[in-house]
């Protein structure tokens, strides 16, 4: 389908939806009889209860089952700070998504402040009813921030998705493409091109994978030690990262690089900058909906496995794979913090259903069977 | 059904449910075709389309047909302040109703805060997914400045529920009940018992419709110009009701009144108490569950008509015949405020659909046909 297509049916199915969710009850009520047990007076009974006992939320509310999805419109898929409205659609995606591949239910909030104290005491306040926050587009660097704040302050899982289930679904895509190419991943000399929050979640992980040679690259270059301009997340990018201590371009760290992450904007590289790559070089190139380079383009600057972000192509590496099981998990098993060793798992456990991984094939379609069960079972 | 078989029942049926709604994608969501068209990239439109235009959110999101029922658990149901979880089982139950009753889309927020400051803002900020907000079991006096501000602030309906739903049901009950009686409506002497969120409302109600001699009470007896220990909405209802400055006691006020209204709590009046009232007298003793006199000992006393707030006594008085449709008519008709005129016609709507009042008839029930629709009509 052409891009004018596409947008021009996405419109109209949206007006014709006129929202993609829609609340329904759990059981009927169709006499006064429902409604004295599912209201007054019954209820009375179990607000007590509830409020009496705090853990009984879980069996007799919504908040066993609820996860909102959260987000101030500030990074909003390539589109940028497009505010809570602009984002809306996008929750409201991710919400049916949640339901359509893990019967979860979820809920979107969209914030209309993009100030983190604010941001941080709102979500707290509303947390009551749920039984997990997915946090979404918030933008670098105060993503990081508003994701440790709210972790810290509750005990339900928080994930900001656009780091964790991103790094995850690009930790999968990884090993397997490691596997394709018969290259030890340890030993991948790895290059990320973006500082954001996927950029920095992916590089974070990778590490914890044990993968010891990664250069990340912001806008200006390679994340170094011999920086001065850099603070905050970035800064802490350079103390663990970029172990060859490469000051320069992103010409500069792809040179001999096994692997080049793409986590940026469309257009950075050309088939010439995949040539100074090693051989049998692996590039995603993540960027939605544009990519970093073209898949045809990188394939004419030889690279071996090729990933994107999008369904028009093979290796679809997308977060869709990663959230549902992600809070399937962590509702069925009452998980209170996603860990750095859940995710490992969940990417392990993603990497390994596809049985024979090739350049076409790194990693599971969202719509495969035991996607999310297998996400899902890293989570406990 | 017995009381404690009631809870038993209500207690066994949540837990069955684990929540009493769920969230359902509008349209299936079954190939990468509808995910491009739903989410990505399809969505990108939708976004940007938004973004520019925030009017769009009423036709391509939920914010069209979405509301959010709100409570801080600060005086829920008769139970008083059991705080956000406790709440939860009848905010939830109150979204069930909304679907229920009338198509309505509406989710349960419950907040982690009884401040107002915090909850005006947290509600402001969590507003642009919503196309209204049912406010729901704030304390008194904290409603009346939340409802006041979050109105100021949002450009979409927000109401209180315990206050102006109660008023709506209450007066289009005392409307049939004087048809009744054969009294003018608008010449009776009216008691509230009760200066809270409902009583307040009803109050002033009252007044917009016409009644003359209204005459509040507190805990303490009579609202009149006398009392030195009033301030805020107290002393703003003393000065606009008591025509005839009584000052005194519940009894007092009841001597030679057509209509006691009771918006307090359990066992307030006796028999005896209704006899000092008028003949054909009216008592709707609303507290819930347990009604401030039980109808058997109005009747006793000579009540002619009777009503509670409960489903086992003929005239049940209750806001479930309200909230459905107003926001129903606000959704359908875009309306951004509920004004009192709205509130009349609710009223007089609702009363008019009881073709022939009698003394066991004076309002429908919330099952009957047409009551949504008599609401709904007046909020344009």
């Amino acid at each position: 389908m052409k891009k004018n297509d596409t947008a021009k049916k996405a419109l109209a199915l949206h007006k014709k939806m006129g929202g993609k969710i829609r609340i329904t009850p759990a059981m009927p009520i169709k006499s006064r009889a429902d409604m004295s047990l599912q209201y007054t007076p019954g209820v009375a009974a179990v607000s007590t209860a509830v409020a009496k006992n705090n853990k009984l939320a879980r069996d007799y509310t919504i908040k066993g089952k609820m996860i909102a999805v959260i987000s101030d419109g500030s990074a909003v898929l390539g589109l940028g700070n497009i505010g809570a409205l602009g984002a809306l659609p996008v929750m409201e995606g991710k919400a049916a998504l949640f339901k359509a591949f893990a019967n979860v239910d979820a809920f979107p909030i969209v914030l209309d402040t993009q100030n983190v104290d604010e941001i941080v005491e709102t979500i707290i306040r509303i947390a009551p009813a749920f039984g997990g926050i997915n946090l979404e587009d918030f933008a670098a660097p105060n993503c990081f921030e508003i994701e440790e704040r709210v972790k810290a302050a509750l005990d339900i899982p928080v994930m900001h998705d656009d780091q964790h289930g991103t790094a995850i679904a690009v930790l999968a895509a990884l090993i397997n493409a490691a596997h394709v190419v018969k290259k030890d991943f340890k030993k991948l000399k790895v290059v990320v091109a973006g500082a954001g929050a996927a950029g920095t979640a992916v590089t974070k992980l990778l590490l914890k994978a044990g993968v010891k040679d990664v250069i990340v690259l912001d806008r200006k270059g390679t994340l170094s030690k011999t920086r001065a301009d850099l603070s905050g997340h970035k800064q802490a990018l350079a103390e663990i990262t970029n172990p060859r201590g490469i000051d320069g371009t992103l010409q500069d760290a792809l040179r001999g690089a096994d692997a080049v992450l793409g986590v940026s904007g469309p257009g950075l590289m050309k088939a010439a900058d995949v040539q100074l790559m090693a051989q049998k070089a692996i590039v995603f190139a993540m960027a939605n909906p544009t990519p970093e380079i073209m898949p045809e383009e990188a394939k004419k600057g030889g690279a071996a496995v090729i990933g994107t972000g999008r369904s028009d192509y093979p290796n679809q590496i997308n977060n869709s794979l990663v959230f549902p099981g992600i809070f399937r998990g962590a509702l069925d098993n009452k998980v209170k913090k996603i860990t750095d060793e859940m995710k490992l798992k969940a990417a392990k456990n993603l990497a390994a259903l596809v049985k024979k991984p090739t350049a076409e094939k790194i990693v599971p379609g969202p719509f495969d069977r035991g996607v999310v069960e297998a996400v899902a079972k890293a989570v406990r």
